[in-house]
């Protein structure tokens, strides 16, 4: 079963205990279990993890690079802000599908640049948790095409 | 059986016919009926419409307000240009799902400002035809979520 | 009776139904009644026309003339975006007033900027629909002027 | 009878002596007269002042907090450049109808933005001395209705 | 013979009959006549249309993109604000030329920047009623380098 | 017993009264008794001080230099806009403390900008009516620091 | 006894040793013995820390929503660059009051906005090592205030 | 003989008391003194103000407007704030002379704009107390050339 | 005959050598003799010139002035850097015919701009060496009419 | 007697016999009698110079280093785009006195902007042809202030 | 023999391994060999480290202060993002010579402005693999000049 | 023996002679003195030369298309206004190497854009004379590199 890295960025380790109007109820262990149940039923494997450390999230990119087929990422704060995060997923030649809770177009106008979108294949923004569900089900379409090509 | 009012902004007609390395080979046609598939599959009933023009646009929003339950919104160029449009959209009372057939992002940065977006519950774009049906799912889950409160 | 053009943009029609904290419980009919009330006040006919069409509005501009005196528009979202009506505008010689409903200074930044302001001769915004009447108080003032010169 | 205190800023005791062709012919004194005319006819008492001091604009301001119902206001160069001003009409829970005789937004664009727009109900710009008989016109009606609610 | 279409936008049906300081005495008529002339003259026919809504823009770049084998374009006020007529530009495989009647360089900042001239082979502006005849016959030399190729 | 003008700019002479939501309801007769009794803590004299009139402002800063020992300020609106005000302080070499109420990086952009900052030592903002004492403090703090080396 | 969080960031280890013209000759353990010393006084606990790594000072915020009753934070750097941190700050329901050394407003450009400044309470700059002591008076006020609430 | 108000702004009352490496040794009575001999020498007489008020700048030029036939303006730090001194100014119909003792265009870049400049014939800066003289030289110059036509 | 300059800025010598994917397969040579024919058959005489200095351009156009009756330039990068060329052509009261071999609305930003158009009755961009042929006609059309005025 | 440099830039030969509106009707070589007249009266010699050539004008102050003792220069349109001249001017260790004949701060915003501004000691702009001798006057007064220092 | 800090940042650990187009195809392991074999060439030690985390940087900075004579630095991505690691190097007191192995004014605008180079003696960009080489031979040559001093 | 044109732009005649501090002490003729020893050192020839004209530099980069193997250019003052000489540059198919003496990036903002730039291979800045070493030295590897495909 292919592996799809579910990385996640700064404070999303906070999701359901922080402004739950904002970012909603699920937290992050909801949604990892959502994610395992999505890739389960696509065939795929999630793997699953979060950090606050810029670098952190470097490395994991780099290890994807041979371990994944595709990457789902939210990459929180360090979207906006990271353009080692932005040259780490341009080395993976992969699908790449970036997410966000909420719609990050609604929000401050720091929030509506993202580096990640640069090198992303697909944006899915404002879906909630559920926007998880919708990547990995992307991500699935992707492959499935991909091994058909 | 509720409605969604699937609407397709200026150019949208001929696509499959132009730039297929920009918007993929799948035509309107094809896209439309891969709308009704999983719009019954989740219950729904798909108002699949195209126009090149704004004001028509800006009418079958007006129409969408009484008759239909959500709306799922390409609208190509008329995005980074009509505040016409988002006003509609503003007035819509429901879910708004806003697709874009590529990552809009990675192109001309007027295309990067999406005045729809201003008003878009939730955005997918960078994922080709796919992203409809991942508009149709995403606003499938937010009518049971509304349903369910 | 001379006849004055007041010309409606896009949304307006929804005057009454929507956003009421921000536009007011008036619907347009209410808002016509009030213009040919104000209108016939003056000795005025009131020639009341809304459209959601860019173009329609600019060929209402182009119709006005030489069939009315003045023009009062609102033209709501277009008046952010549209050269083209407000060439249209430049070509009619004779007094025109801008009218919105809102004060748009108060509201986002695209909205300060009204492409109409620049050909119009007087502008009213924030009075709510009061402000017709106002905008054809002045008219009215402004013919006499020309009359009267 | 209820105040309403017509403030007017600097370089407007020279109205009438100075660029005609921008800002017509009528004098201070003749709009002072108009202005007692149109409150009277709406039961109302004008207040009329004039400075060409930021500082006795803001003291005006304040004293109409506890002495006036409404304000009308041509802050003329200060409305482009007084935070002070601003900040003073935002400590005055009462109408504010900002005017100027002049279109401002044909202008310079610095006279593009007027930080009395910010706090004010409602502008009328560009309708000259006339202006002032709108706004009168409107306080009476803003007045009128909170009187009925 | 091949045709070209040649496509006028909002305000040009005016043409003659305002600000003839700045847009010359020609009526669209007496262009249009000139356009079949000098067509005829290489060999070509000219389908001339005007519209004063943006759709009808796009709808005519659609249909050209099967019967016409080039396009001659003066969008007006829509080059300036239109990215859906841009992108209808974009999807017609053949030779484009923008037309404006005044240097629009040597008008308002907002009329330097021209959609149009994104996707267009060549722009011709400034040469009033005479740059149509002048793009004809660029649009001719084109088409017969094209032959010979 | 040095003495401290303690400076206060426009609108402050409404404390308590206006928006207490923003400025908290501490009026400026208490916040001066607060000044007297920290400066008298710390043996110091406060030289508290108000005005609406920026040449007030610059001629009280004109005094000081050669009356007191140090500047505490607030100058509200004008803080944004002086230059003159800023070139006041210029010429004061003495310890001088900006304070403002409210955090004003979390306010207008327009309010983000302080003249005064540029020659100001320190930058006291968002404390409310306790950043006074905190400024008195840090200004005997620097007093005794001189008066030490 | 409350616990207060008071979090350095990246190179402030090195404080007294660099640049002492710029940042003063006290270290950061003399800073630090300050901060226990003013704490005591105010019958708070100092939790003191520094770290150069952008996510240790996330997770050093994140321990604090749950072990810590305020936070004084000198991000450095990072102040400047980092919405990470900025939304680690904004999950805090509790007093937060940003330090900085010198006064930011002075120096270069990009160190004039504070990404930490959008979510903490007050802002202390340019008073040096003596900004820490009034910043733990300052929390001491407010939690005082809170407790007296 | 003809009179030539010469008026000086903020902070120019402590000329030669501050900052001599920028503004230089001389007082404002030195330059006055000088402005009177050079003013006689060219058979004027100099009416030599200051203010650190702007509304008294203000109330200055409309003085001048009847009896003086110059003005020569120094209006320090209000000359790039000063929206109502430049509408004074522009009131006045006779020779303008801006001055400056610096070079504003090495200073600060908000000194690099001068509200005064739009309506000055000349502008003198970077001469220091000299320019006055230069300045008062150019008004006889202007005033004899008048004269003659 | 009539004269008119043809001159050529920097670089265009090396036309046809350099980059024909962008400025095609003509050399200079080959425009100058093209240029000859058209101009011949206009009645016209091309003096056609070529410099990589900006100021044998200024002289050029300073020669013009008087002996020829009308100039088309190509200026190349000096089109977007030079005010001095901008400045000769304004003293040249002729027609001015501005002509670029490529779009230039189609490459970097800073060739958006030209400083050239400016002053240029027409403008001609994007046609390659054919442009100078549209241009000598566009310049014989105007000769024409005003010898007919 | 020391020598001044009197540099002219770009048009400046034809000055008189064009736009005389703009730039009076003096010529160059009035200016340049004018300049000698003043030059003696001042125990000066002018060595007067015109060149529409920026390496020129670069090559001229480079000369002037070892010959002339101040250098005034009017860079015509060099002054707003060449760095190399600021450079060069750089290099000279003498009194620079910038003059223009026009207030370049009333004319295009690329001309508000000069890079001699940003070396010379002075700028005297409006002046007209007058400007050169209050510009001689004052490089007379800095020399002698010099001799006498 | 003096050591040298060579010091690399994010995704270079990549290198030969990633985008070869546009980063070469030298490992890190080549090009650290290559130092190794440089420095001692020229008498120095090569301390050579690689980190993906911004935090590891300024430690490395950190330590070099007391055990390297100089930095070479390739900071990658951080060099665009990180205030904090331009002011850990701002803090040491040696020669800093920044690499790029690409020439990034050539790339997205977001590369063209460094930190580092607020900081660094000298930048080598462009060179690949190669600037290395040059860097630690331009730190030899100015540590033998400063030897020599 | 391959030929290295080595340019050098304006101003850099007076090298050693002004502002030691920024430039250093070598004179150009002691660079031109080294640049031959490392040229040889590495077989080839440099070609020296430098002109204060940006034509002449034109012209020279044109005179090295067919004469020499790589271009070392330090345009100085034109490196950041001329166009003309990018375009130049870009005709020019082999090694190009960037050089300044100053690191530009520290200097005023204009320096910090090169057009220059986007057309060289490699930039070295910041290394004062030894920059031309350096830059020699890497043609040398990218001409053995050449070779050796």
């Amino acid at each position: 079963m292919p592996t799809v890295l579910v990385l996640n960025g700064p404070n999303l380790n906070l999701l359901g205990l922080r402004e739950p109007e904002l970012y909603g109820t699920a937290t992050l262990a909801d949604i990892e279990a959502q994610c395992h149940a999505v890739a389960a039923r696509h065939g795929l494997t999630a793997d699953f993890r979060q950090s606050n450390h810029e670098g952190d999230l470097v490395d994991a990119v780099h290890e994807a690079r041979t371990r994944a087929a595709a990457v789902v990422i939210n990459a929180a704060g360090y979207s906006h802000t990271s353009v080692a995060l932005r040259d780490a997923l341009a080395t993976a030649d992969m699908p790449i599908v970036e997410v966000h809770l909420t719609n990050i177009h609604r929000r401050e106008p720091y929030r509506h640049r993202s580096f990640v979108s640069e090198v992303a294949d697909a944006l899915i923004c404002g879906a909630g948790a559920h926007g998880y569900s919708l990547a990995l089900t992307h991500v699935s379409h992707l492959l499935e095409k991909g091994a058909a090509a």
